[in-house]
């Protein structure tokens, strides 16, 4: 496993602020719960909240901020999401990805802002329960492939299931099923176990990331991502949308166990 | 306990919408997942899915109705968010309300309906466990109480929680608490036990239903109530907001048990 300095999830978000962090969100901050994080133009806003409950193996909604807001009042009390991401990636009408450290400048009044549960959350529970992840032993993040199964459509949003595929010791299924069972609100339990044909993947072809070998006694198995929710709002044309780059993800305050939380 | 007529969630609504059915729902569909029902303008529908999320312990988010769609496609698949409740409740400005069994000529392109867990869908499970529910012997509801507890606000909405209170034998209240925890989707576990001044309420006098008397071997058991929902709705002043009438709550076709279907 690789080394991470490890911090708690404000200072690595003041440090993100500063523009003294860059760097990838996972590994940091292990008790935290780590989030995706999907900014819209509030016109759509409802339709892709309907999205998200309808998918929410792939899309656990953990906070939105009303239009405008740029403060994470439940999940980040005091930050900002227009400076606390590492970088963000800003797509304007499905064209090519722009990186920013900072979109402060790009702001309006109508954004409306989506936090989402992200399975960096849990990975550190894993570690510390002794299942190995040896896609991690380089730095990497697991592959990700963009399936053919159909997800539930609502208003403009629809599209397929995009999953991330871990090699895990076959011994190790049940502990694998049983601690990722305790985070329904970061993707929770594997969509599918096996044979990627049955999600009409190629697992020598990852949409994102790089490939990872699987040995004779692993078997891949595959979680719903939150890319799901960014390909289905590609699929509906967007004028605008900016989410987190990929590994800079939000940390937050909210503890990696427990999203209930809110006052109680 | 009170004998109740058996039926699918199908069937209730069905009969619901045929001017047939005109009674509660808690009791008579023991396998599903039963809803409170929010609908809304769209124009206020972003702010109550924030605040909804930032007070998941009252209002458990299962489905949100993308605007001017009546119909619940992952948790009523055919059915009819106008005409499938048994009783609505209509409130314009705050006012009065007006109770109608079909609100079809009422229907507007804009209107957002939310779809929220309700604790009727564990009361079944608590029985089942041995779970003695006294207030059920009338055929009562759970006294419901507006506390001093203030919620987590999301734009307009605001307001205290209101909670439901059961009667429970001290000595099952592991047991309780180990059902309900279930249950996160159905209000999940009470978020307090024994003096109703932590919250500011006085037993005898409920907000909603009837006193319940408290015999020496029971403790006063609270659990988040959907109403709080509702009674932050009515403090944003909106023009117009239509729910379920107490009792008459959504039967769905997901099971009681999991809500994170969707597709998976």
């Amino acid at each position: 496993m690789s080394v991470h300095t490890v911090m708690s999830a404000r200072e690595l978000r003041m440090a993100a602020r500063r523009g003294v962090w860059t760097g990838n969100t996972a590994g940091h901050c292990p008790e935290a719960l780590i989030a995706n994080v999907v900014i819209l133009p509030a016109d759509v806003g409802l339709d892709f909240a309907a999205f998200c409950l309808r998918n929410p193996r792939s899309c656990p909604l953990i906070e939105i901020l009303p239009a405008g807001d740029p403060e994470p009042r439940l999940s980040c009390p005091g930050g900002d999401i227009r400076t606390d991401l590492a970088r963000y990636r800003v797509i304007r009408r499905g064209g090519d990805p722009q990186v920013l450290s900072d979109i402060t400048e790009l702001w309006q009044p109508d954004f409306v802002t989506f936090v989402l549960g992200c399975s960096a959350t849990f990975e550190r529970a894993m570690a510390e329960a002794g299942v190995s992840m040896r896609f991690h032993q380089g730095g990497g993040h697991a592959p990700t492939y963009i399936t053919q199964v159909p997800t539930f459509p609502a208003g403009a949003f629809r599209g397929t299931m995009v999953v991330s595929m871990r090699p895990i010791l076959a011994a190790q299924l049940p502990l694998v099923f049983e601690i990722s069972a305790r985070y329904p609100h970061a993707h929770g339990v594997p969509v599918h176990v096996g044979d990627p044909a049955r999600l009409g993947i190629d697992l020598a072809r990852p949409d994102y990331g790089r490939p990872v070998e699987i040995t004779p006694d692993e078997v891949p198995v595959y979680w719903a991502c939150g890319v799901t929710g960014q390909v289905a709002a590609e699929s509906a044309g967007l004028a605008l949308m900016i989410t987190h780059d990929p590994g800079a993800m939000l940390a937050t305050d909210l503890p990696r166990e427990a999203v209930r939380t809110g006052i109680w």
